[in-house]
């Protein structure tokens, strides 16, 4: 094992500290937030920092760095409109959402650089991404500018949800592993998963037991 | 596909609704915290709602329920001193890390309930796991009560680390994958992973690489 004190941490070159720092807080929810401005032009950017805050509300987190060329353009529309879809990434199209990444200018939409599809609810002004197997849409309840680094806080209540009706299991759960969302770590690592088990409500008088998928 | 409108959601019954919204922020980081109270006595939860701020300074977010037994326990450590460690779980403990989550009496530690092992190092209040591969320190530097849904945010800036030293590669990237790290989804289902990729920064004119692991 190797120990890294803040000394250490300090004298790390900026883009190597970055990646492994970014590293350190584990597997992570890699997802696409679909956004569109006023005028109904598209933006798509990949993001790696969608929390769950809570269920009822239903609440999700977000953290956008404003400095950052795909980020701000979901920053912006989310301001100007309120709106935002939140899209799971699978495994035959991580590519093209780590592709939206780049930093197209404000008139390309990463929908038409990358050849994915935007699908629209009625009423709601934000796209979906059509690819995406589990989706949902938001509305901007929060923004929090964090002064400690400059990032801003989102929180967002779900309105609309998307996904297919075989991964739901009779419990509420969403087999998200069964409708094929790959994970992300770091900054640019893709990951499928496999499930070890479900485990059943942990009681300090037995240990947890297997629940059954069906 | 199946879609749910807010009055949807609105009718799912409670713990429907948890295990259903829980499901849809992706796939999470699943990781111990580990604290001890001012006489030192230690307290292990598991947490699923870790995230990556920023890099310099090293920042990482969590969101803590007041109202669980487990992190109750958790979040009165870290107010009263200030300091918490972060542990990655393995495939071969993540049985024993979900136990921690049950109702243990505040003079049970949850090192001792599940036959998990503390371990310290020098200078730092509270305690690593040591069956944990990748693990740091953190001091609290932030903390925000949200009042839209009673939950607390709080901000810890990264003080210490360990890392298996065959995981670290040239450009920063620590292969978590490697070191066993496992993820979770919803509120009780975990899985190791399969690297599909990395791949190389996005630029508008080409479309990215992969990156070659050592």
């Amino acid at each position: 094992m190797q120990y890294f004190s803040q000394t250490d941490i300090n004298a790390m070159e900026q883009r190597y500290r970055a990646a492994f720092i970014n590293s350190l807080g584990g597997f992570k929810s890699f997802v696409m937030v679909g956004t569109a401005d006023a005028d109904g032009a598209t933006n798509l950017a990949p993001f790696s920092s969608l929390f769950h805050i809570g269920a009822n509300p239903p609440l999700c987190g977000l953290i956008v760095r404003p400095d950052d060329g795909a980020e701000r353009h979901t920053l912006s529309n989310i301001e100007k409109t309120g709106f935002y879809t939140i899209n799971h990434v699978k495994a035959d199209f991580y590519r093209k959402a780590h592709q939206t990444s780049a930093r197209y200018p404000k008139n390309v939409s990463e929908f038409e650089a990358t050849g994915l599809t935007p699908h629209y609810i009625d009423g709601f002004h934000a796209p979906f991404v059509a690819e995406s197997n589990v989706k949902f849409a938001l509305e901007m309840r929060e923004k929090h500018p964090l002064s400690i680094n400059g990032t801003i806080f989102i929180i967002g209540e779900i309105k609309h949800i998307i996904v297919p009706e075989d991964v739901i299991q009779p419990d509420g759960f969403v087999d998200i592993e069964k409708a094929g969302t790959v994970t992300c770590s770091g900054l640019d690592s893709y990951h499928t998963t496999n499930r070890l088990a479900r485990l059943t409500y942990a009681k300090t008088d037995s240990f947890p037991k297997e629940i059954a998928l069906k």
